[in-house]
């Protein structure tokens, strides 16, 4: 895989989750800063929990200033040009389900370069790619959403999966990303599209909507 | 201490606290991606915080795939034979409360044995028990049952004292794990038996239910 | 900086922060357990997430009793004698404007001395100095002040920026921690006399008062 391509991939997803934290923070009506932090950590927090998990410190997303510029660049768009990035829409979708198949990517990839095992690897894909909506969720002070919008989190875990059992027998480093995203962008491409979803689990009490239900409308 | 009994016991715990997990998640109505993921968190987030602590990297609940088996296990139990984990309730408390010993029995042996002094190994074998519940009660955005629920923090924070104290003074480690698991269990049981339960600090409000009042049936 | 000196401003930091810690746990009517974790997870929050992004294990939090016997003895006191912790508001306020500035100047230091780059060092200041208070209102179930209360992240900030760009370019260490620290004092006394803050971004719905109207009086 090209590295500039892989760089610009990667930066572009950063972008995407950064839009998606910074959305959420402006619904909570939280101040500037916040807005901020929220984005960066939507964008950052599962590669630092990855690379929390391997050893590899500092974090990459704390020790490597493009991720925070990014990240800082997607707030400032949705705080002062947010009709703009309402057209945005769809190209952010876009972007957020590229760049969660690529995060998996290369929480498995770096992953296994550091010596993880295959279970490892497959677990830390997941968590690069998923990791960040969790603590931003968990900052918004609501119930993460993957955990009720579930075929979000099987799209990543796939590409870690696709990724992992690729590279573990030997197949081209060049042509594996591509495919392992690739199964995880049409996989979410499909859920959206049909709105797949999992069956909630436990009996309906009355008054209790799922918790899905609110969740609709709050990632971009 | 027998080393297959002690796997045993290990996974028996770790199969209890995640059904403390999944019965957690299915109250709050998440999905079955859900569930399973508040299982596993539930059983092996406390192990994963001290091993981040103590640096023996990747985590063992990460790297080590019969956690994540028995997690799904017992998540796979409590969606699909719920009635059954029901008339366990009995058994997975006893579970429950020998699972907490033997994790911080366990987590406080890993910390001496990567070095860490008396204090640490105190409290990332405490750690090491509540860490997993703390993290699915934030997960599930609610306040960590702990913190309102004293007697079940204690028990743990008392085994892991027993266990560092007699380690750091040459005691057996044939015996100690039993007497001091031993001791969180008899803690946690009298406790249960008896409702025993520490004051809540603050004067009440007209309308402010305390918050152990709103979690007593949380728990299996 | 004088070391002894140094020691005594630190463990007065830790004791104006478990005091914060303490209050708010109060407020939240946890048990006893809860009110000394929280102080002590208010206090000691942000150097252990510091320490683990810089491998610095077992983190200093949890392996230095002083830094527990100080926050223990900082619930006990809010637990006990609140009479006299009411009278020692501005006391306190003033102590954790001190202690937010120190703790953000040791923070970056340590990063450098730990080989960390500019930017981490500068986010590992930040994070030092804000962390525990983050994790005090994830565990109490609220959305974290300081996303809603820039001015109190945005000072340590500053103090954080202004020891390592002083630090990297070779100033001398007797002097540059406690201008760092005056810095963040400054900014913090201002912001609090003339109750600076920045715009809430989005736009306000009917019923719904910004988070940080109910969070005005959540910090001691």
């Amino acid at each position: 895989m090209d590295h500039t391509l892989f760089v610009l991939v990667d930066l572009l997803g950063t972008f995407a989750f950064a839009v998606s934290g910074a959305v959420a923070a402006r619904e909570r009506r939280l101040d500037l800063f916040g807005v901020y932090v929220a984005a960066y950590v939507t964008a950052c927090g599962g590669g630092i929990a990855r690379d929390l998990c391997l050893g590899a410190l500092p974090p990459v997303g704390i020790s490597d200033w493009r991720y925070m510029a990014c990240s800082a660049l997607a707030a400032t768009m949705t705080i002062w040009a947010s009709p703009w990035v309402e057209r945005l829409k769809h190209p952010v979708n876009f972007f957020d389900s590229l760049g969660l198949g690529f995060y998996a990517v290369v929480g498995a990839h770096k992953a296994l370069a550091h010596g993880a095992n295959v279970e490892a690897a497959i677990v830390l894909g997941t968590v690069t790619a998923v990791g960040g909506g969790v603590l931003r969720d968990v900052l918004l002070n609501r119930v993460p959403a993957i955990l009720a919008k579930e075929i979000y989190a099987l799209a990543a875990l796939a590409a870690a999966i696709v990724q992992v059992v690729a590279e573990v027998n030997g197949r081209s480093i060049a042509v594996t990303p591509w495919f392992a995203a690739g199964v995880c962008f049409v996989i979410r491409f499909l859920a959206m599209r049909y709105s797949w979803g999992l069956p909630v689990v436990g009996a309906p009490r009355a008054g209790t909507p799922p918790i899905h239900a609110k969740r609709a409308d709050d990632d971009p």
